[in-house]
């Protein structure tokens, strides 16, 4: 069922930004959870669906067997990332600090997402969009189930950044690049974009048709 | 993996109802975003949303492979339809249109997804509910990210309209109609009922008790 | 792909708890459809997503065939679970029984979800978080969609209760005990602990810092 590509994707880097990302993103839930006042149990639940829903949804799509099913490795990385956000004061968590650790981590995460989809076969369009989906699903169930307006809702240049991560990251290997080199300049490219407009603001324009 | 009955389903007219329904769900997703004034990137994220999701879903639940991962057909049309409903001015997307062409898609697409469970071997009760999710779960998923009331809520005769055709289509084919006059059929019924709650208004009885 | 541990559980009493505990949540579906006062239609739909919904995710994510798509027995429950609420006064389901009654279906309907998980090979943390996705999804599915506050977000002692079920299960199993003796434990204790809950009021403090 595995793909003999999977080997040398499981061999290279690219699994070490799995466990990253999940640990970016499930500190985002906590944090949500933190805000919201509530409680330990809802700070892991929320740690846990933002950190591993993203890449839940990629596997199912792709075919792959559920990553945090095999291991217990992730999502107890969850588990202690609602914990620390626990006992920690809410100033330690300053929400601009966590926009900065958010922007490396989706850029990352979907450049990772992609590589995966790739590994199992999934063609070009549909594999960038796996990048996209394991980097924002567990961001949009956290914002759906606290009730607040959705990351895809805002105007900031978010999920743009994931997309030109993603999308670089299989064009530049669909044209022949290694994946390391690749990986290395999508996340460039996705991450200096969400800093731009982390620093600037910047936004896409609004439709007035 | 595939049931030998599925050849017999891929050969058959069906499928070219999938690539119909994914685009009209598309634009009225694209077209949700309109509304709300959103950006390009969100449109695409909504058409591709609404879809692919009721597919996707279906697929997952009967353990079909998700039709969108294997060809990029689907998801192309998908961001193809986003881009149109951006280049052009709301009015050429009138509602009331828009509701009669939606009134077609979810009749054609509960009886194909219907028809696609029954191919992967699903009894008859989940196969006619397979129907009903690959017609109205993309809505749904629409409906909760904008953050309005969702269709299923709404007295308006909507899914009771494709359990209709979704109905019809597994009663008509387990009587011994052929495949190709049990759509037909059931297609034409779904719409009917469809088109008379837009006509008339009609809903069912609220909850009184 | 069934794992020959599976024989075993199959063969087991715990496949009992599932109808039971599908019912259970139907019913709690239904009703959350007739306090919003929605049709027939809407109150089938309910209880479909709440009664299988937990259960469906929880056999996506451990990569087991869709419970309810190889028998009609569950959804047809479901739907019928949604007539008999349809025709009975909203009197017949004070919310304070509904409550209890809910409280024993998610202490063994999580016992259930971990058994299930650990009888498909899944580790002990993510099996006993298995329990809880089974036993809290579908609720979360209802509230989402009928736009009122999630149970994953009220403080009262609600997950934290099918948190004790799950995890004193996976636990004793794992320390030896037979699944009858421990399963039953396990029930008790977070039936205990809901109950405790309904009784006294009982909740997690809030985050505070």
């Amino acid at each position: 069922m595995i793909p003999p590509a999977l080997q040398a994707f499981s061999s290279s880097a690219l699994p070490v930004l799995d466990i990253a990302g999940t640990i970016v993103f499930a500190i985002s839930g906590a944090i949500e959870a933190a805000r919201a006042r509530l409680t330990i149990v809802t700070f892991m639940f929320f740690a846990a669906i933002t950190g591993v829903g993203g890449g839940t949804v990629r596997d199912l799509l792709i075919g792959a067997p559920v990553f945090w099913m095999h291991t217990s490795i992730p999502i107890t990385a969850c588990l202690l990332s609602a914990i620390a956000v626990w006992f920690t004061p809410a100033r330690f968590w300053p929400a601009r600090a966590v926009e900065w650790f958010d922007g490396l981590g989706i850029a990352a995460y979907g450049v990772f997402g992609s590589a995966k989809a790739l590994a199992y076969g999934i063609p070009l369009i549909p594999a960038a969009l796996m990048g996209i989906v394991s980097a924002c699903m567990g961001g949009i169930f956290r914002d759906v189930l606290a009730g607040v307006p959705s990351i895809i809702i805002r105007p900031e240049l978010y999920v743009t950044a994931v997309a030109l991560a993603s999308g670089a990251y299989v064009s530049l290997t669909a044209l022949g690049l290694s994946t390391t080199i690749a990986a290395d300049l999508a996340v460039l490219a996705g991450f200096s974009l969400r800093a731009a407009a982390l620093i600037k603001g910047l936004g896409l324009p609004h439709y007035k048709r």
